[in-house]
């Protein structure tokens, strides 16, 4: 049974999605800005919680962090022949400043490719000087014409890594390292996410890109969700902006460089990966908050007891290390509170009442069905009945628990929603329902007319293939590789 | 005798502070766009450093973080008659969009109380959603005739806190809290720069405030910098934007809100306040390296010794929270190192060679020359040689020791460039050499004439007072307050 407020997701996945946006108060409708959202404190807090735990791993990778422009000379959009086409339509541009008209516009950073490109010229001289690892925390805009929170928003935010290497070898191992050890590792660990691993067609790489790497993480409605990309520039950029070392041998060479991002569309991946008709799922480890703890009382006298225990029951959690919150507005009911957390996506519920007091117990409520125990009555998560002694260990494995269930939960949704297609008949089912794996030999042409017949895409050429040969799905050709075709945010 | 490439703070103080900006690799000047710094590497991190203090603070009293839209409506700038005048003049509009002229011009938010504002009438109700108490980090923009890097930069990197408030009482409560309990405890603990806390005149507060409170700093040529301001704003925002509640007896009440900021000139105050000619000076607590370890060695096998060695020193130190970096490049003399990392402000040396290794000790030298220490020849920082034995303990001490010296220095210098004013001519002769302290009970016009005659304002009215009067130091009429007045930045 759903919330009050929450359409089913059977019924309508997409509204279901912005219910949950809406009912946990994530984030509010920036109407008077073009496409724009309000990052309200609960849905910026998630973000906070993603930009810890890729920040920590781009900087244990070597990688070190600064500041660019956030305007960029218009011109410069203009030198790398398929970055101005990816990015002129969508930018946004100043054309004013301080009272007067400007010579040259500036437009908006839609991605910093150009701007730290310009600068990276003026940086690297030596071999010595690379490689170059930076990244940029950065708010960043594309007009785009139909958005959706978190998913696609005017203005979003993000990392964005922009490295320079001396060799092609070099750039290759950085943009794999980047997909591989900072973000899927992130998204897996963290954020309970599987993603498949793999390369981007030549229709849907990064404009600019010599190759683009990506995850790709399954909704619950079988939809695809780009969850990061990892992009090896080649020497585009470095030979656009002339970004030159002199090698060992005093010879100047054109630099190789990277860029990789990861942005907060996270947050929607996060909701619709995990989310149920109740609310809002928070993996543990993410979790703003991880456990909410609500006292029960009737009256003052009961109140100064609960708030006693409560007191002694949560002593040796914030060293710990678990993140809790005790709800005491007197205002609400506990009934009320339980249904706004559990909204919320909060991961364990902890209920303190007069009877837990005598009992020196507690009752423990999940928030999503874990594997051994059965749902209360009209589908509610059924609640354990814990004694006090002891809690804090309980609370931390039941954690880790649920962190791994989600895991679990959502790779075998995908395991159960990914169909191998043999002809194009098979691969038209099969996207009803979520990916198609299927065998590839087609060009660009022919992945154009599937998306136009199917709105399926090549999502992603996964690193990991089974080698050998297949028949083309589309084309009948002898193909070599597998690629996953999905419809996609 | 001062480093090469940096000029003496003597000779010219300006000159000085862009040679250390330079020298210590903390920004590149962005020619390309308008007024524009690239934050290096090197000096990002001292604004991550600023950013974890103060957010800690800010989130240990009771605020959360959101994030806003970066584009604001024109014509919600215009809503508010000062506000309006202040930064109009100032903005930069984006008047083109995905290919197309808007029919409205957006501005890129040269501060956010009018979006702000606009939300929060949308989100506050009853007085049980008040206090409203969220802060946000973004980038601003601010179209500066003149400018200078950390300083006066076109866009620059800030916190801006918005909050909302049942009455008056409250919001005077916020603004003075948030002044001395987060900025100035930051400030003065972190940063090791004492600061003056009080209100700011009529004529310097912030535009649409009802009161600006602010704390001002000493820089070495005597000038002030105001390091944050707090500002009351009144009702105005209220009621241009309908920020209103319905309060315990079910009247509809217009709220009050506040607003705060401290931005990346903060990275400009440290640098002005505490370098010196040979470089860099960052305070211990905030140092993102805080020692730096030089092995010394001319073979390969003194290498390996030295590097057992400093792994063994090191070991301990993660642990407690010392954090430093082992200088292992190959191809620059250990004299090239100390002068590099002298120059980006390191506040220790740790100096690890073969004898070093042979007699169980280290060299250790300060940045900064410490009480009771002597400068060795041609003004170099003594070395001290210390057991390895409890190194860990021994350089957690001296970081202390920096710390409180780099706190007192700047006291004592403050303190020692402050004079008492008791007429116009006392105060022209004070300003040329630091702050005037005096009695004031003029007008704005005759602060206008002040400033047009000396090129000094008003910086403060301290909160603390002397009580009492005394003779206004322009007017001569009875003044019942002390102000600070000086040049600034």
């Amino acid at each position: 049974m759903a919330k009050e407020g929450i359409t089913p997701r059977a019924q309508d996945y997409a509204q279901w999605y912005l219910d949950i946006v809406r009912g946990a108060d994530l984030a509010d409708y920036a109407e008077v800005v073009r496409g724009c959202i309000v990052f309200k404190p609960t849905g910026y807090a998630i973000w906070e919680a993603i930009q810890r735990g890729l920040d920590e791993r781009i900087k244990a990778t070597g990688h070190v962090n600064a500041y660019f422009p956030l305007l960029i000379p218009k011109s410069f959009l203009m030198k790398e022949a398929e970055h101005v086409e990816g990015f002129a339509p969508q930018v946004a541009e100043v054309t004013r400043a301080g009272g007067e008209e400007l010579a040259e516009p500036y437009v908006i950073r839609p991605t910093s490719e150009t701007i730290i490109g310009y600068f990276y010229a003026k940086w690297v001289h030596s071999w010595r000087d690379l490689p170059l690892l930076i990244n940029q925390w950065a708010n960043v805009m594309r007009w785009e014409m139909r958005t959706r929170p978190f998913l696609r928003t005017t203005e979003f935010l993000w990392q964005e890594g922009h490295t320079v290497h001396a060799d092609e070898q070099d750039a290759e191992r950085e943009t794999l390292m980047i997909l591989n050890s900072v973000y899927a590792d992130f998204v897996e660990k963290e954020m309970a996410l599987p993603v498949i691993q793999g390369l981007k067609t030549e229709k849907e790489k990064f404009p600019g890109a010599l190759r683009t790497y990506c995850m790709e993480a399954m909704m619950q409605d079988g939809r695809a969700l780009q969850a990061g990309t990892s992009h090896n520039l080649g020497q585009n950029f470095a030979k656009v902006f002339g970004i030159q070392y002199a090698d060992k041998n005093n010879q100047m060479q054109h630099a190789w460089t990277t860029s990789w991002g990861v942005t907060t569309r996270l947050i929607g991946a996060l909701i619709m990966a995990h989310s149920d008709d109740d609310g809002l799922v928070i993996p543990p480890r993410l979790a703003p908050t991880q456990v909410v703890v609500v006292p029960i009382y009737k009256s003052d006298d009961e109140r100064a007891k609960v708030r006693t225990a409560v007191d002694a029951i949560t002593a040796d959690w914030k060293q710990r290390g678990i993140r809790f919150h005790v709800d005491e507005r007197d205002h609400l009911t506990p009934g009320f509170k339980f249904n706004e957390w559990e909204l919320k996506g909060v991961p364990l519920r902890v209920e303190v009442g007069p009877k837990d007091v005598e009992k020196k117990s507690v009752a423990l409520a999940s928030r999503i069905l874990l594997e051994g125990t059965e749902a209360g009555t009209g589908g509610r998560k059924p609640k354990q009945f814990v004694p006090q002694a002891g809690l804090g260990e309980h609370i931390a494995t039941m954690l880790e628990r649920i962190q791994q269930a989600l895991y679990q939960g959502a790779l075998k949704f995908r395991e159960e929603h990914t169909f191998e297609a043999k002809d194009y008949g098979e691969l038209k089912q099969a996207i009803e329902k979520g990916f198609a794996r299927a065998w590839w030999a087609g060009s660009r042409e022919d992945e154009e007319r599937i998306q136009e017949e199917t709105k399926a895409t090549i999502r992603v050429l996964p690193l990991d293939q089974p080698g050998g040969t297949g028949k083309c799905v589309y084309t009948g050709k002898e193909a070599r590789q597998i690629a996953i075709f999905a419809r996609a945010y």
